[in-house]
């Protein structure tokens, strides 16, 4: 109700549309905020205005990051974490999992159960499933991220699958990394090979009622022991997503890594670190737009592929296009 | 002898400069050879045309990378594999690891024994390790490697430490990416970890005559049936690179791997990615140094870091730049 009468009064203001459309969102009118992500996942002209007077009110967010293999419960997780965030502020779920309930993948009975959410007024949930293919999505999740730390909210949670570089690379850009696996000897060895021991701040076993937790946790134990020492040393947490065992011991590693990251002043490293990275992917992305890769690229590949040029010279080519 | 009578008649000759150098090095004169290498690693205006003229004539060479941890026998492996690899036709070795014996590094009868390949006028032994740090190395390697195709050697070794992603990047650009690792449990965990487990078309269990040895075959075994599954089973081969055992049956994995590539045409695509990755980094590459990022690249992530712009205007404002 309070949505939709706040948007009718939107049409009336005398300011210009997009000050209200961002007041709109910031005072708590969902539909607002929907149009606003929309525009910045669109990277239209308003889009990239709305985030340029938004990122300086920035920065106060805490982003955590849940990741893993398919049907490794991160959603159920999620589900559970919003709960204790919600505790410490507004909170927004981003969902980029095609299959997450979040997403309207997975089974009835498990949208019904995140729907609650739904109408909780300090909570947003976002799903990015079908914003096209991955690399669109590593493109546009960290401009969301920043609309909605923007925007005022002080939790945002990012549930992604763990396979492929882009998905790690999203995974990786959250302050805090939740890694998922579940109890058995695969499951770990999975996530060290696609690479998410490196990235875990958190370590989960769920589905912890399932045999083989201990060994698994003991896994983990030793192939993170593998290599140089980290200042930060990962904790294994133990859940059951579904019924709740072991979350609000979750919760506590959260914030004890929150903790560490505040005290040690690596989260000033870390998001600097990440604001580097997003100019350098930002760059890339527009000048691949600008240059239209894709028709002359292609030739040049093709020329490149039969040896008729070299490498360097078509990307020097490329270059001379822009 | 022969290379100095040589290359006191090209400053004879009527022809230009860089031909000849190119015909020089083709005919097998060394210094010629090492000078055309220097050209194309310094990136200079002579060794872009170098590489065009050559690029044409390439594509015969099979490149097989080496990589492991430091200290796993790499070098020692390579020694070995130059002598199989001769028998095909002339050789060029890329050693790119700093503490490589064929780099100037290790103990000195290492670097004795690997010396003897240097008289070897059917072996060219080039070290990469001084060339600066690691992002310089992988942009310049696979433009040495592409001269060094042009130039008519049929067998190209790059030996590469499997640490950072420079290095896996280097490695993975080789047709026949061989990964070593010691007995002993840590070691494969830690190729899990740094990612060479999803790289590796062939594995190496080197220094054999240590305990450990089936644990360690078993857990790679293990190790790589999770995931999903591969038209190509990597082979397991273990060695004792000092004394040579193993190296033949090395051998036989690598021509069995070539010949996979070959007889399902995978190679072509596989060489077509490489490509395709090569232009993109050196569209990179000269981008970065066209807008000189550097000076107006840190001031502008400094006013990213204060949350004065953000990440997306200043990739705006660079991209104006170029």
């Amino acid at each position: 109700m309070r949505s939709s009468s706040l948007s009718a009064v939107c049409c009336l203001l005398p300011y210009p549309v997009d000050v209200s459309l961002i007041d709109l969102a910031k005072s708590g009118d969902r539909r607002s905020l929907a149009r606003l992500v929309s525009r910045v996942e669109d990277d239209t002209v308003e889009g990239r205005e709305a985030l340029a007077a938004l990122y300086p009110d920035g920065g106060a967010a805490w982003v955590t990051g849940v990741t893993g293999a398919p049907g490794a419960g991160k959603s159920t997780l999620v589900d559970g974490l919003v709960g204790f965030a919600a505790d410490q502020g507004n909170v927004a779920v981003v969902a980029i999992d095609p299959s997450s309930p979040f997403s309207g993948g997975a089974v009835l009975g498990d949208r019904i159960r995140m729907q609650r959410h739904t109408d909780d007024p300090r909570i947003y949930i976002r799903s990015m499933a079908n914003r096209g293919h991955l690399g669109g999505l590593a493109d546009s999740t960290p401009r969301v991220v920043a609309l909605l730390d923007g925007i005022g909210f002080s939790e945002v949670l990012i549930e992604t699958v763990g396979v492929g570089q882009a998905e790690i690379d999203v995974a990786s850009s959250a302050d805090t990394v939740i890694v998922t696996v579940n109890p058995g000897w695969g499951d770990s060895i999975q996530a060290a090979k696609a690479g998410l021991l490196e990235i875990g701040d958190v370590f989960v076993v769920n589905k912890a009622d399932r045999p083989d937790v201990d060994e698994t946790v003991t896994e983990l134990l030793r192939m993170l022991d593998v290599g140089p020492d980290r200042a930060w040393r990962p904790p294994i947490v133990t859940t059951v997503a579904t019924d709740g065992t072991g979350l609000d011991e979750l919760w506590s590693a959260i914030l004890d890594h929150r903790r560490y990251l505040t005290e040690t002043g690596e989260l000033e490293g870390r998001r600097r670190e990440r604001a580097s990275r997003e100019i350098e992917a930002a760059v890339r992305t527009g000048l691949r737009r600008r240059a239209s890769l894709d028709p002359g690229g292609v030739e040049l590949l093709e020329r490149v592929a039969t040896r008729e040029i070299d490498p360097w010279s078509a990307a020097g080519t490329i270059i001379e296009s822009m």
